[in-house]
């Protein structure tokens, strides 16, 4: 769109909703549109929510997930078993679990996954936080729920190998076929996968 | 999400970007943990731009066409052609129209399409300020740009009924084969038109 059209303003409201995952130049547009024509109701309390963002999420010092306090409510929650650690990728990682309730731990948020490739380094994700977590005591599991990709894995990998010289025991999510999931559409790893780790019925 | 994870203010943030077009509840998660990892260069931009579209964005009086400045600067424009009117459903289809740079001329937004089903009548729609635009003289042709649904073309025979006791032409975007299109995908309909609106080669 030339911004002789509509104006700076609104061109550059659209240049920014353009940069988030899920919108392109097209959909951003169509956005803006609907910003503009929901003022009351959607525009002004998204800008209030995003400014209610920056200035009270901050990022938990002991695991990294981000909350309006620090340490996070999971952190700081008591019902929750200390002696277990997940440890996820990310934080969107780490909510796709405790939508599932699938278990009542602590987490470690790493912030990515090592990537020699992208010059993502061991210094560049929270594994050193993660050992002085493990070695400070009463960490009885860590459980590696990184995701099932090369690079998740060798960086599951590594931390494992970090976390050696402790009396703990060091865990992965198990490979499978998919609750719901057809045989027939899935990829030969997961079925062999699957197969080795049959369970008893 | 349970609110318990990352807490109220998160948890309405998605919410409001899961009312965006082009994003469901999962990509508004997805946009609203991108928007607080990048809280310099995105968030806080973003909800700066927001609002000052909510400050500044008006709706033209003369065309519907949103901008900074009321009349808006295609009507505003001295090199736009005032004697032609293009009347088009939406603002994103008057920058449809622009950004292919298929003509310079004065538009007008109908703000929608003759609906009865979704209760939406004619005075529901900017038609009478057409109308006024015209008898008020010094235009010589609308264009109907209205989508080619059923719904738009009710509304361009309508609009053409309210405009037939004034002297001018009215003319409607052209049927045919999209440029760069495959006759093999094309509906039946949009072939029989081009043939019928053959032109000499």
């Amino acid at each position: 769109m030339p911004s002789t059209v509509a104006g700076p303003e609104i061109e550059r409201l659209i240049q920014l909703l353009a940069r988030l995952p899920g919108l392109g130049p097209r959909s951003a547009r169509r956005a803006a549109l609907h910003l503009i024509r929901k003022r009351e109701t959607l525009l002004m309390p998204l800008a209030e929510a995003m400014r209610v963002a920056e200035e009270k999420i901050v990022t938990c010092s002991v695991c990294g997930n981000i909350d309006t306090r620090d340490p996070c409510s999971i952190c700081a929650d008591p019902g929750r078993d200390p002696s277990t650690i997940v440890v996820v990728e990310s934080v969107g990682d780490l909510w796709a679990l405790e939508r599932a309730g699938a278990i009542r731990a602590r987490y470690h948020v790493l912030g990515g996954v090592l990537s020699p490739l992208d010059g993502v380094g061991p210094s560049d994700l929270a594994i050193a936080l993660l050992v002085a977590r493990v070695a400070a005591g009463g960490v009885s599991e860590v459980i590696l729920a990184v995701n099932a990709t090369v690079d998740g894995q060798t960086t599951a990998h590594y931390v494992t190998d970090c976390l050696t010289e402790y009396p703990l025991k060091v865990t992965r999510l198990a490979h499978g076929v998919p609750v719901g999931g057809e045989l027939d559409y899935l990829d030969d790893g997961t079925i062999a996968a699957a197969m080795r780790q049959r369970t008893a019925f």
